[in-house]
């Protein structure tokens, strides 16, 4: 038995106490350092699966380099293999010193909390002036920013004058390539995940989703354990949620007693759309609050590297003058504009077509039920939209994946335009896929029952749908995969297992694919509640059921489904933000134009269909402005923020400038003396 | 007769050359130095007027203060006193050493080009690795970065623990307080203002304005003697002069032919809707290339300091820690609210008020006219138009003072923010006033050819008054006093005045007030443009004459009417950009309209109104659209300057990671070694 592998062991037994367990740790250290080196306290942080048949020799070469010291261009990690294999691959698991990991800290730029409650970056230098350090503590960094260091500093190990890994000459290698990233793509490298730690897990579950309680989510520890990007999509989900409540509410009554007055659905209308406004600006203010504390929001922006994917022929980067692959940009343009455009016209084409076929059944179904009037047709009636509702949600799958892969094959640089380009696609199609019936049903049919119908139809089942797609059906997938291990291995608790046969579990654990498609269900669902709300009041509640629900599989979904994911320092929703905000402006469109074409407004212009559409543009238009006004007038930041960064910026440019006045008055003052002595000696 | 005054009127003698002018100071520093000590090369570059009634013991004071060195709170400026005095107030010459100057310069940040082509941050100690960098050389500074490093550094002189200006006790200071805001605000500071040089001014303005000639202006030599904000202004004015070439080319043949078509009229106003919106965002690139190479993009953005004018009770301020006045947000906004507000819409329903007199004039004008048939009827039935332009300038003259005054006692606390509010009372009212009879014209009355005459009316008649109360007013006043002077000292030529004589006239000069006016006249021009430019094609030709002009007057004016100002390092138009773009938008939605209600598009749809008044809302939305993508698709900086910058940020990160790296490997060595030592003394 390994040493560190005791440890983690005792660590894991000493339990629940953080302080348990760092007094435990220090006792152990100095009792054992008679006969035993400092290494021994390693704790296994990231896994790193390799092929089976690498190559021992690049095997050797890997750890030796991961090993390295970082001016010598290694990583300066700690890497182990584990002993007890059984599969056809071989596992290696991470981790650092606490210094190590301080100094990572530091080139990374995390920002925390200094003595004076501000948040600053991270100096090796200065750690004992930041509050909640104390001496060798491992609990100073979370555990997401250990293996989010962890992470960086591998996929910063570059090349020196390597021409290829050893033993395999088909990867090849130049001055400055991310190793890491060769050995992903040459399919070396099969997995790097970081480990999970049980009994954070388990305090963590059981705050957060395993009681059913009324309480907010805690916030604060899923960003310790998960980072800053899971955090913010739950904080998002959350407050959404929340800010959802005055509609639901006021959407009760409506539904209660039945209104149809316009006037009542207009009043609705104009507060639903200057809500959505505030709401989006307020949280913009709230997400700033959150990622101040959590410290991305001061966190400067990392030079951005070539994404993984990305390949061409090898030139020089003209801002970094390192060597890495260059696409010509008119070759990616051609490639969209010739390609990629139309497939998505093709995709919104076909959509359409589809659109057209449910009309036609829609349309059967009905003449069947006026025709037979039989309980049977009464439900038939409804089998189009359930229908139309499940054809949808399938289309989007079946195009993301093939957005995706064209996407990717546009051959971005950088990943946030990969990012850019694949949400654009994916919006674009989906807005046009879930809301083209409706658009056809309230604008070209105008019939607003139907209109009803569908929109319920469709709410209802792709909230159904992706909460079994996305939760249940992974969590029952997991929940055989664990019954069958229990079998194999003759258990009955998992928890008891060994930490080898830990890491096989979650090395089998599905991969955790970013927040992308739960961003994607709260657009849509923005879209239900917002593009047609004044037909359709109890939307927001359907929503708030729905998302209430949505936090508790989402977080059995993060817990015990997926691999824990590496945690991505990010100080705001980015691009989700602009799609929120577009929604919201084609939502003021499409209500105003809803109300112009309500039959009691038409009654009441009946002798003037020109004013009524000039009224309803004007409205239109004077809503927009607000909307901007509204935009503009509430700052981002709320100002005890913008106090705090001020007061600290300030402070840095004082410090700066101190040290400047003296350097500058020193050398000034040599010069000129120098120069008067030089004048003197001339004078003699 | 003082040293330094002999040396100024050497160097004005020798002339032309830059290089003679440096030789020259060398040799007589070199030759001089055995009698007299390193100051007499003083170089006067701002005047400073102190009033008559000062006190000895004041002037005493902040003159030391003045020359006292940096690290013992002083400004380390030269300061001199004019001798030969007549008016009522005393006037102070003020300059720097030359490394003086360079430590100034590295204390703003400002940017200089490197050796490599880049654009840094200067820094002293590296001084010999920027371009154009020579020994001594003041050139390697421009005159007007001189000025402004003078004139910043005096106002970051601060009070240490003095309670009041020595002799005044009126005047209060505590420790952070500016002395040169304090002896402003009492009264006791007259004037600062940059001298001019003749030389380089006589340079400036001979290849700038004095010769008639087909070129684009010396940008960079405005810059380097006016600074940054008024280059721009010049480029912004230039640019867009330019960019409105194409639409008066096209308005030609509209005017010629008389093109009454629509569907001619429809495609005109399409271009100009898109290309307004193309134009702005070149602009944008273009203001990017510019202030990258005059170093004010990369500048970072300095602490903004209290304006002038904020009063309140002293406290601290949380972000500095430093004493200044405090004014509580609650009162600004209840005077914004419960003053401003209502005076803002007072002064619109005056404005309207008068329009309706006008319209009212107008009409007895016809009546007289259809009446009697006489020539004087017939030029008569111009004057309306005419007089109701004269009155719309005058109003926005008198509102401007009014919102001048209402802006400075809202109390703003940053200049950024009082120039907001400004910028927004006048650009409402401006905006409503200037317009509002053209909207009743086009959309009320619904009569074209008044509209295009009105049009034209407004238009001429503004640009005319604005040229004769900008330029030629002034200009002729100017005149008239040299005269005035001549005749008192009987001499012929003002080149040849004693300095003295010279700062004197300088002195009795008005003060240039800033770009505001100028930029304000763009704008009106702008919407004249723009607005209806679909029944008036003809405003571009006038606009694009008008400005060629406007060049002409407004360099004149800045050369030989006022004050030379203190240059303002700023990086893009600000405020002013914003101001323009929402003009684009509200374009768009008048030329939709206008194209709408036009009798030929009338007849076509005349079956159906709704049909045509939605086609047009659609068309709307679609070039509103349209004008979003392109400004998203239109990069706001050209790439290679953000290759530039992107190289020159990985570099000091680099730089800064290296020396990290190396730090905290020693460091952490260190620690552990320590560690170690510790623990084998343990085992002893």
């Amino acid at each position: 038995m390994d040493n560190w592998y005791w440890d983690l062991s005792v660590v894991n037994r000493a339990g629940q106490d953080r302080t348990v367990r760092r007094e435990s740790g220090m006792k152990m250290k100095r009792h054992s350092s008679v006969s035993e080196d400092i290494e021994f306290i390693f704790t296994p942080l990231v896994v790193l699966e390799l092929a089976k048949d690498t190559n021992d020799k690049a095997i050797e070469w890997f750890t030796q380099r991961i090993k390295e010291k970082k001016h010598l261009g290694g990583a300066h990690l700690k890497i182990k293999p584990m002993d007890d294999q059984a599969g056809n691959s071989q596992v290696y698991l991470l981790g650092a010193s606490w210094r190590r990991l301080l100094v990572g800290a530091e080139a990374l730029g995390l920002v925390k909390e200094y003595q004076d409650g501000s948040m600053r970056a991270f100096t090796y230098q200065n750690k004992e002036d930041y509050k909640y350090f104390s001496g060798d503590s491992y609990d100073f960094l979370t555990m997401a920013e250990r293996q989010y260091i962890i992470k960086r500093e591998l996929e910063n190990l570059r090349a020196i004058d390597e021409t290829m890994v050893p033993g395999h000459p088909q990867a090849k290698l130049y001055p400055g390539k991310s190793i890491i990233r060769r050995l992903q793509t040459s399919g070396l490298l099969l997995q790097l995940y970081p480990l999970h730690n049980k009994i954070e897990l388990e305090k963590l579950s059981s705050i957060w989703y395993k009681r059913f309680h009324v309480a907010l989510q805690p916030l604060n520890d899923i960003d310790k354990y998960f980072g800053q990007n899971i955090a913010l999509y739950f904080a998002f989900l959350e407050y959404f949620t929340i800010a959802l409540f005055p509609m639901a509410l006021i959407g009760v009554p409506y539904y209660i007693f039945a209104w149809e007055d316009y006037d009542k659905y207009i009043i609705f209308a104009t507060f639903n759309l200057l809500w959505s406004t505030i709401v989006l600006e307020v949280w913009k203010r709230w997400c700033a609050k959150l990622s101040y504390n959590w410290g991305t929001l001061l966190m400067k922006r990392k030079f951005e590297e070539p994404r993984p994917g990305f390949h061409g022929q090898l030139g020089l980067n003209p801002a970094t003058g390192r060597k890495e692959p260059t696409y010509p940009n008119y070759k990616r343009q051609l490639r969209i504009y010739l390609i990629s455009v139309p497939f998505v016209c093709l995709s919104i084409y076909i959509s359409i077509f589809v659109m057209m076929i449910y009309f036609l059944m829609e349309d059967l179904a009905r003449v069947y039920n006026n025709e037979v009037q039989s309980h049977f047709s009464s439900i038939l009636i409804f089998c189009p939209s359930i229908f139309y509702a499940v054809v949808i949600e399938v289309m989007n799958r079946i195009y993301k994946y093939a957005a995706e892969w064209l996407t990717s094959w546009e051959n971005h640089r950088l990943e946030s335009s990969y990012q850019n380009h694949l949400v654009l696609k994916v919006l674009v199609f989906n807005f046009i896929n879930c809301f083209a019936s409706l658009f056809y049903i309230a604008f070209v049919l105008q019939d607003m029952k139907l209109l009803r119908q569908n929109l319920a139809a469709l709410l209802i089942t792709s909230q159904i749908l992706n909460q079994f797609m996305e939760s249940v059906l992974p969590y029952w997938l997991q929940k055989h995969r664990i019954r069958r291990i229990k079998k194999k291995l003759h258990i009955t608790s998992i928890e008891k297992l060994p930490l080898a046969d830990q890491i096989q579990m979650q090395g089998e654990m599905g991969q955790y694919l970013g927040t992308f498609d739960d961003y994607l269900e709260l657009f849509q669902q923005f879209g239900f509640v917002s593009l047609f709300s004044c037909v359709y009041p109890l939307a927001a509640i359907l929503a708030v059921l729905n998302n209430i629900t949505e936090v508790y599989s989402d977080a059995l979904k993060m817990c015990s489904v997926f691999q824990r994911p590496f945690s991505e320092p990010v100080a705001d929703i980015g691009v989700w933000l602009i799609a929120f905000e577009t929604m919201g402006i084609i939502s003021v469109m499409t209500n105003c134009a809803l109300i112009g074409i309500s039959p009691q407004i038409k009654d009441l212009f009946h002798t003037n269909g020109i004013e009524l559409v000039l009224l309803i543009v004007a409205i239109e238009h004077a809503l927009l402005a607000l909307k901007f006004i509204l935009a503009l007038a509430i700052s981002d930041i709320p100002s005890d923020i913008r106090t705090k960064v001020a007061k600290m910026e300030f402070e840095s440019l004082e410090a700066f400038k101190r040290k400047q006045i003296k350097e500058a008055d020193e050398s000034m003052e040599m010069e000129e003396q120098l120069e008067k002595t030089w004048e003197g000696k001339k004078k003699i």
